[in-house]
């Protein structure tokens, strides 16, 4: 079977955060799922939540753009923007390095606007994705109270096998 | 990177059960997880739902044992009993009928008894495995509504990566 496997193209949507566990989730993938004598193609993605969904992430609920306009000045939102901008260039930037040995792969990269949850389904099926690699959790314990599980609601929604990887922890955090 | 898969031992746990969804996990797994000329084990499992789980199946709520030897003859409980147990050989023996090409992969099967939902994670922890794959419902809509998703559940209470991986269905299900 393993020749099926190599010379088949497939496009694998890996979907990273700031989070440690989507560059654990990234580098199982690089060493369990990816063939570098393959024709993969690796596509990294970063959903880059609106600011209306950061601001909401505090846990104080959802705040429609205008009420943050009249909350923070204009420079203030330019700011924010920027920060995000600057976080979503260094998450990906992140991952490349991660893919930097990959010989035959090719890796293409791309950063969306909206809820991540939103974001990855609607790429996975835009981009043709063969399989979804994620970590479990993609936020803090808070934001994912209030937002959620993002790979649950992905596994649920997305029509390509999911890959949920989870980053090992030394405590039994399950029974 | 992909010789450091190749070099790995990987146990890769596949949860079988008599749908076609786990056929088609199985078979996406031996196609893109499994490399042939690595060390990986496959461990087929399949896991027995206990009598009263199959007659709550049926929508009626949980029953508990005493109240099945009330409501059924053992002429029927034993009869149940063998029906499970061949659907649980059948199923396996599908399942490696389909891992037949496979040369140096170590092919192993379980079938063990309990609520699919916890078999499966005890399973990952008891056997070590680096991965689990599963179809994405495991159960057809009525059982799924009555026991909640497998994967889900799995996906959730498992250490190791889960890969879920849903048949393909020409009908947009999902949005």
């Amino acid at each position: 079977m393993a020749d099926v496997a190599s010379s088949k193209e497939r496009r694998i949507l890996v979907a990273v955060d700031e989070g440690e566990e989507s560059a654990y989730a990234l580098s199982w993938c690089l060493k369990n799922v990816i063939t570098d004598n393959s024709k993969d193609t690796l596509i990294l993605l970063y959903a880059k939540p609106p600011r209306a969904v950061y601001t909401a992430l505090d846990g104080t609920g959802e705040v429609e753009e205008d009420r943050l306009g009249y909350l923070f000045s204009t420079d203030i939102t330019a700011a924010m923007d920027r920060y995000s901008s600057d976080v979503a260039d260094c998450v990906i930037e992140k991952a490349k390095r991660m893919c930097k040995d990959l010989q035959d792969v090719k890796v293409e990269t791309r950063i969306e606007n909206g809820d991540p949850r939103d974001v990855i389904c609607q790429m996975v099926e835009k981009l043709g994705a063969d399989v979804l690699v994620m970590g479990s959790h993609g936020y803090g314990l808070l934001k994912r109270a209030f937002l959620g599980s993002v790979s649950n609601h992905c596994a649920q929604n997305v029509k390509c096998p999911v890959l949920i990887v989870k980053k090992p922890k030394t405590n039994a955090e399950n029974k």
